[in-house]
């Protein structure tokens, strides 16, 4: 099986864009991504398989066997060594122990497109000496990652530190009235401190992609 | 001309519920207004104007000349005096300057029926600092009021630093995707930190005379 | 297994703010839940866990055996007794029979927070005289909370009989056009009665907490 | 100036529904309602002018003199004087003053249609005992019309109360979580009392209309 | 096992509003309806219980084994007889087969609330002649019950066809833009004929209880 | 002045597409329409202007004297002459008055593209034998615009009754839950009958384009 | 059994409209699918099941042996061989491999209503030079359908490059803030070059359906 | 007058955050303005002044003679010249004229905090070979910001043609179903090439001041 009629990979997107290939797993057959791994491992082309459900991981092993799996962050990662950092340093937050899948898709996509990562977690406002410790890494870093869900505040208050740039992250973590992420997503596009760049809910890889750019060398 | 017809005032409602009458102005004729105001007089009931709009206001002072008009909280007054204060105090936080109409509404609520009241502006979260700067305030306070447009982040932040209930209100200030204060008003229904009572978008009003009643005596 | 990088508990909240730690359950493996209760355990932190699935029981349930476990509220306490009740009476009002899981969520929690709790049961405005006939009980308490799907009515009518203040959780119970509580949430924002304090959709701990916060001694 | 090509009215709409015919008036220009307005004199059908503006009001009256213009509803009768009652009674309520233009137009509508109407005013959930002052009325009524804004309690309250069926109407009175009247619509389709009818936001025209079909002999 | 604390039916509804009780089964456990199920029998009170999802089943029907259950309906009435019918006809129409359980619910409801009633399925307005071709029983009804997802055209129609009123019905049948009933239930408030009486999305039981209220001798 | 730095004209839209530039007027200063009509005239590009303001006509009038301005539609055609037609017969259909200015805007449009058009007014499915009057005019056209705003039911309707297909515009006429022509727009994505081509609300222009290229030889 | 009571066919259709018939199967019990299957076969009417689910496909196949069953398209055709093609050619164009479904759906539709059709994948506009290199088809195509999940922005884009009409069909394919194919709905609507039908969200039998009307010889 | 009571500046935030104070002007009186902008002068700190309304200009301007006033992007900088350019290009494209006034406002920011701005106008997607006409800047810039309202279309095109992030500001531009910008805002969130930075509906502040961050030296 080829991938003939079901995909046609951009493989020279990192000479294009400078980037590996991404392939957004969600409503793709087994069958089918199994011919694209194939093809990936034939071109030799780095690629993430983001957003990869249980059903789905096996097709891609069996084609990329040594690919790195991530089961919290859903993300397989080939070739599973990312290369040796470059650019200024990301912070990945993340509000609450819930956001952390979402916050390691992140750091893990940013850290396979060449840049050194640290990832914080469990620093919410409703606790605001947990930011304030953590005053030192958010200087230090080029870019920070905020993955928020409920009231999605902590983007506005961490971008009120910093003078670098904020790529905020909605979650779909909350009750009722976070309506999927929702309020987050609002609360974050209305940060009343300049500077924050939102990105979808729960779009991990889109931040660390992101992220990875705002920092590249 | 008399209210038959086009109102039915609830001259009791102080005994019943122990707190004075209020005339939504919204929506009514100056006509309508008069013949109200004329009642109020007439059997002395202490009541709120609210939300009165200027055409409306000279129909309202015809009757009750003596009555006290607040025209950046779009209040009338009547008596103008508001009792002897009693109970705990309120604190009203506007997160920032434009909040402050609706911030005024809600401080001038609470003392007319009854409550000691302190007002600051414009301590948004991206200056945490102006938060921090006025914890001695906030912890004195039986309840505290705060208002807040575009990202609704302040109460959380509030609620994460003292024991009292926080009533939030959100405003419609904001750009575009704040939605006329939506975004405000979900990040507040999702404050990560408990203790956060929501009521109606730019509702100054109902934020006053709720948070009378938490520190009533 | 210890909760360093996935979860960094606030044990001087309890000093800080004066109520227990609580743990939102939702999104959480069981693992991590297991080393947050060992840390709870070993730390002596009271501590309520909210919206326990039937998978995280168990993980919680093996590092705090002596915790007690609601499960049509979905929470675990520990330790499993309340402190002795101080402050003020909360009565805990369903509209219906449906809304009886968060009603519980919110009782257990203040009581839990020690406060004196009575929660009555199916007494939506359908049957106005079912509420009439609680009048003695609602005008004893020293705040009101009112748990109500469909079309969020019931806090208008209790918050026009009483001088308490309300706090108004919306469920998700109802046909197709409540929209998963966003009606009745909608409903009690715009409560025609004041003295209305909105919370999150089925949040019966914010709710309880909130409440407990208010009739605080 | 004639009809032809703006409008093809439906003179026999008497004959084939039993009710006179409507015209909506809200984006016509003048010359289009004037044109109208002459035909409908010309072949003497009973028709209602709805949602009438200030700036359309004179080119419907040059064309038709006697016709009664309401200018509260917004409405213009032709015949102006509404056919003796028959069927059964109409009891419209109006929760609150700022409801009354939407309630006088359900009343005249379906007085214009034929059956005898009792109007009440500001009847309020706020205030129950009010509304169990009209339990007589409502009680007699073989239709219960009920214009409310803000959360729209009212509809559940007296479908409780009376076996007649409720026509509920929304309308656009609040402050900003009303969102235009959506929060008292969802309310009434959630209507935990069955029996209610709900019909468009501001819409009296049709709740008349309804209530008259249901009152029919 | 009893009710209290869990439950207070309304007995003398029927008295109070002259039809039997209903019980929303949504959300309550079989053992709180099995103890609903037996104050039912106890009481002799005529009950509808709406709703009922295959694992509650068995619990009404173990107190109540002569009770009659409609599976597609999801309906369980009790008595299973229906009274002899009294006042006039209610016609039922279902847009399409998808619609037929809730058209199902409907008709049974208003049968047992003592109504004749027929149903006719399969009428949507892509193709006109099946609607015109039942011109005959929509205009014997004394109101027309009509079911549609997708557009909710149908009521427009149907209404611009008859003198009696129409309940229109809104289902959540249909592709993604219909959002869960939402665009029917929009199109039915606005529709463009007057006498469209709209009830919540999948309400079956709310329109056969309102057209047995408009049909009441 | 020119149009440097403000617009940029597809001049050679015509080859490439076939069809006259258009020139979206909301939103432009009359200077920059000033700049962009006198480069029309200078490049003899054919031009539409379309919803051109008061304020915006003169601007365009005074480099274009000879350009046909069309009030009702907000449209200025340049040239004035619509092309000789070519291709199949475009109906257009208003289902009221008041969706007129936008059915007209589609109707011009379909004309300056070079298409026979007719244009019939006030055929709402209220009174279906207005429709089926037509039924010789829907049978002829190879495609058919429907304007309609409230329940937006026209199009499926139309479309059950012809093969061609059908281009639906909603517009934004109606009362408050018309939200904006929110729902004539979900209903008539929802149409029941298949063939139905949606376009933008009150999107005449788009609509006239469209039913163009359907209709092109 | 028969379709009585369940369904009523629209046999003529095909004369009336020129198409075969179309049975939803969502929503539908196996039963009633049986019976309309066993009645198109005795009419010996053309036509397509959709949106078939795994539980229905036996009860139709039972009926109809012969028929054609596409598991990805989710469809049912008989007979299962499309008639030979006439009219224009229709080529379809699905963003990503996700989108694949949809896409054949659309074609299948497309060729049993009679016309040639080409698919083509993965030609989203993250990699326009995919879609340059396409000019050739697109430019051969009497109408192009365009399959898009996420931003939607693909029928822009085509829209721009040829004079043919563009049938858009959104997905439900992308990260929470697509709200289940509402981004993509939106976008298409508000597409930026004329030219673009909208149809319902996920609806490629709509598409298919509408752009074998568009390429009618 | 000062700003005692009405707002609190915050004027080491250039030490703090390295960027000038912003004064968000809507929803300020000219007094409040003016109070404020005399403070801005006597302290000497930078300071931007949004969303400046023309009845507020002259309250700033009678403070601050010497500040710039860029009427079309509603902004006054003081001081009025901007500091000299440091870090990378910032490349902003607008769609269509109509979105000049966002894209000056982020071209205006950007530069008043340092940085150099290319700005083009009308290249939407309609017209491909505008953008591509461009790629020489487009690859040239540290960050491209994209103004686009309608479809929201652009940034996912030019994402996938450069390797530096993308700011993409939505527009309120369009027809009826743009919503005010949530199409566009949608898409742009929705983007299907990574890459893409979000900002609230309009805010061209808030663009400028995140592309400077971005291309920070």
């Amino acid at each position: 099986m080829t991938t003939e009629g079901i995909a046609e990979l951009d493989h020279d997107r990192a000479s294009r864009r400078g980037y590996p290939e991404a392939v957004y797993c969600a409503g793709k057959t087994p069958a089918q991504l199994a011919a694209i791994a194939a093809e990936v491992r034939d071109r030799g082309t780095p690629t993430l398989f983001t957003r990869v459900e249980p059903g789905q991981v096996e097709a891609v092993l069996a084609e990329l066997p040594q690919a790195g799996y991530h089961e919290d962050a859903r993300l397989i990662a080939w070739p599973p060594e990312p290369p040796a950092p470059t650019g200024g340093l990301v912070a990945v937050l993340a509000a609450g122990t819930s956001d952390l899948p979402v916050a390691r898709e992140a750091a893990l996509t940013a850290t396979h497109l060449g840049r050194a990562c640290e990832l914080v977690v469990d620093v919410g406002v409703a606790g605001l000496h947990r930011v304030l410790n953590r005053l030192d890494l958010l200087r230090r870093a080029r870019v920070v990652v905020v993955v928020a869900g409920m009231d999605g505040a902590l983007p506005s208050v961490v971008a009120g530190l910093v003078s670098a740039p904020v790529v905020a992250v909605p979650t779909s973590v909350g009750y009722g009235a976070s309506f999927g992420g929702l309020a987050a997503l609002l609360a974050m596009l209305n940060a009343c401190a300049p500077g924050v760049a939102v990105v979808n809910i729960d779009n991990g890889y889109g931040a660390g992609h992101l992220a990875a750019q705002i920092s590249a060398p």
